[in-house]
């Protein structure tokens, strides 16, 4: 397997988090010879949020855990690659029941405590009585290192593992925040799904916690996109055990809120780093627009059309695509004010190239790793930034190859 | 050059429309040993109609066609290819005003009365020179039967004329529909620009024409796709000569509807069937829709998914993307009810995959030049088409390579 030019050098070293323990297995779901399941136990008290792809034809286990989000407490998750359990009927619902209950059982919790979450080939039964089969051998197994164990086993055609850390004081205590993802990898191949799974010792309320992550997933994994597809399964959960013994957050809290973006936007963009076929990390920040809302339509146009990303795969400073994309995504903008820069250089303005730019100042701009572009749509205040990467002939061969 | 695997055996011949002739010229815009520029004269009386690109970022050709269509009639058609005049400022709009005067004086009418579209590269200033300065030859070079050398002339890196025809019967009179087109070429390489001009005989009211063109349009060029971007360019203009002698027509009539209908879907479809890289034609048909936009934006949201795309490349049928893509759509769906079918063969329904299904069954569908695929959504009765092409390795070459 090619390993993404883009992926780092190191990974980081994830401390353990107290009432988190996590083992991993080979259930043989699909893949042979390597780990596909994952099984965290939580400790009592643990509160839990989430947010869940918008798609409307979402997986078993997305729909599942939406329904135990309700409770606001987690005991244990369970997540296996190999095989998504997405538009597999009422078939596919009584597997995660059945799979809840056995985690239930080994845990010693209740049904409604459990989260799961499935990803891999879509349309295909999933064989549930080898996950069911295996979580006694898991719970033998846990532990509160096995972190970068834990990030290979969710790992699909990602390239790398992708895991993230920070540490910070909450009411006289420090609290750890460590977070693991598997991207826009495929499976079998199928489809593309994102999975984020951060865990805190912070003793941080339900309802404080769901707030401060659905905040954050905005302007993090909301805001890449590797081919603008939205996959079944896309799940982000944030698990809170409580164990650090800060006083009990009732309400969103700065600094807790800075770290867990921080996780949470280097998890997102290690996804766009190991985008299928990725070759180089695309930052575009929007501004001058009516509304942030709009500065982000006009971003993700930008990011998901395939002539800006062909182009920019090829090292072209095609800019003319970053106009026709502005004007495609159907928000406000104004033709003759407009402003582009690529790699910080001036190349159109006033709603025509800028005739003191030349190519060549940004040549090396253009060959690099990271591809940074900015647009002022010139008619408000608003702004956001998206991330992407480019379009490459191995995004072709990865997703056109064969399933079988 | 290679020429689209989907390209038709022979070409239509397009018979002469009664008050319409064509002149092609090489202006030397920026091919050289290729003709990129064309003149269209138009009898007196002549009605118009257009549709154009939804752009926020419109060329200044469009603008400037929107503005004379309000005067309803038309003399000349100037079309260049080679650059589009898009994002050029006030020195685009100044050219355009040149052209459009040179034209009016060669052809002796109106400015108003006449109409430009530019094809090509977005960002340079148009050496409209060039083209004023050929507009005398091509009209001493006139002629009723320069419809393929017009097709030509208009192709940017199409990779074959687009040409359709259909003659009928209206008010006890023969009438001919001529249409030429240019599709999702890239030019230097730049943007997929549609063009299409569509001339009859017939004499039809500007109101008329423009309702008959903007009905035929949504189900024919607005259900295409072949990358889901939007060029600053898009034009389509239908003038009617009324030469055939038929009382003119006030509202719209239903022979000509069909007519004018088949005429734009033929063009349409080559647009596909030429779109960049193209190796298949892929149509989707989705029903048991909430509405005919709900059908059109969920056709559209497979048409355009690069999984769905590069899986029907490869020849695959992967389903499960289709899945995902209805999903995404954000329109009403019934995931325990949905019906899939390719090739005519039942793969997905009740919310799995059909027991009863082997991919076996559409081996051979799936290696041909033609796709099927049928959606039901299975939420009401509403039901639309849309056609795409598959995304190859060639796309990415196309789009791909430097400009220079």
């Amino acid at each position: 397997m090619i390993v993404s030019p883009l992926a780092p050098a190191s990974y980081p070293e994830l401390k353990p988090i107290a009432g988190v323990r996590l083992a991993t297995g080979e259930a043989g779901i699909r893949y042979k010879n390597r780990t596909d399941l994952l099984l965290v136990e939580l400790c009592e008290g643990t509160t839990v949020a989430g947010v869940f792809t918008r798609s409307l034809t979402a997986s078993a286990p997305v729909l599942a855990c939406r329904e135990a989000l309700k409770g606001g407490g987690a005991r244990a998750l369970v997540v296996n690659s190999g095989n998504s359990n997405a538009f597999t009927g009422s078939v596919g619902v009584a597997s995660v029941e059945r799979i809840m209950a056995m985690a239930a059982k080994e845990i010693g919790c209740k049904t409604g405590e459990v989260f799961t979450a499935s990803t891999g080939v879509i349309g295909e039964r999933l064989p549930d009585d080898k996950i069911t089969a295996s979580l006694g051998d898991l719970k033998d197994k846990l532990s509160d290192t096995s972190w970068e164990a834990a990030a290979k086993a969710i790992m699909t055609t990602d390239t790398y593992p992708k895991m993230a850390t920070r540490s910070l004081t909450l009411g006289g205590k420090t609290v750890t925040i460590n977070g693991i993802a598997k991207g826009s990898g495929m499976i079998a191949p199928d489809m593309a799904t994102m999975l984020g799974f951060v865990f805190t010792d912070a003793a941080i309320g339900a309802s404080a916690l769901q707030s401060m992550l659905a905040q954050a997933n905005e302007t993090t994994f909301n805001s890449i996109t590797v081919d603008g597809d939205t996959s079944t399964s896309d799940t982000l959960i944030l698990f809170a055990t409580g164990q650090a013994g800060n006083p009990t957050l009732a309400a969103p809290d700065a600094a807790f809120k800075k770290a867990l973006h921080e996780v949470l936007h280097e998890l997102a963009l290690h996804m766009v780093k190991d985008g299928e076929g990725a070759e180089k990390l695309v930052t575009i920040n929007i501004s001058g627009a009516d509304s942030t809302k709009a500065a982000h339509r006009i971003g993700m146009s930008i990011a998901n059309s395939p002539l800006v990303k062909t182009a920019l795969a090829a090292g072209d400073a095609n800019w003319g695509r970053i106009v026709m994309a502005v004007g495609k995504a159907g928000e406000k903008a104004d033709r003759d004010k407009l402003t582009i820069k690529i790699g910080g250089v001036v190349v159109a303005k006033n709603g025509e190239a800028d005739p003191d730019y030349k190519e060549a100042q940004i040549d090396a701009h253009m060959k690099a790793r990271d591809i940074k572009i900015d647009v002022d749509v010139g008619v408000g205040n608003a702004f956001a930034t998206v991330y992407t990467c480019d379009l490459t002939h191995r995004y072709i061969d990865i997703n056109g190859s064969y399933r079988s």
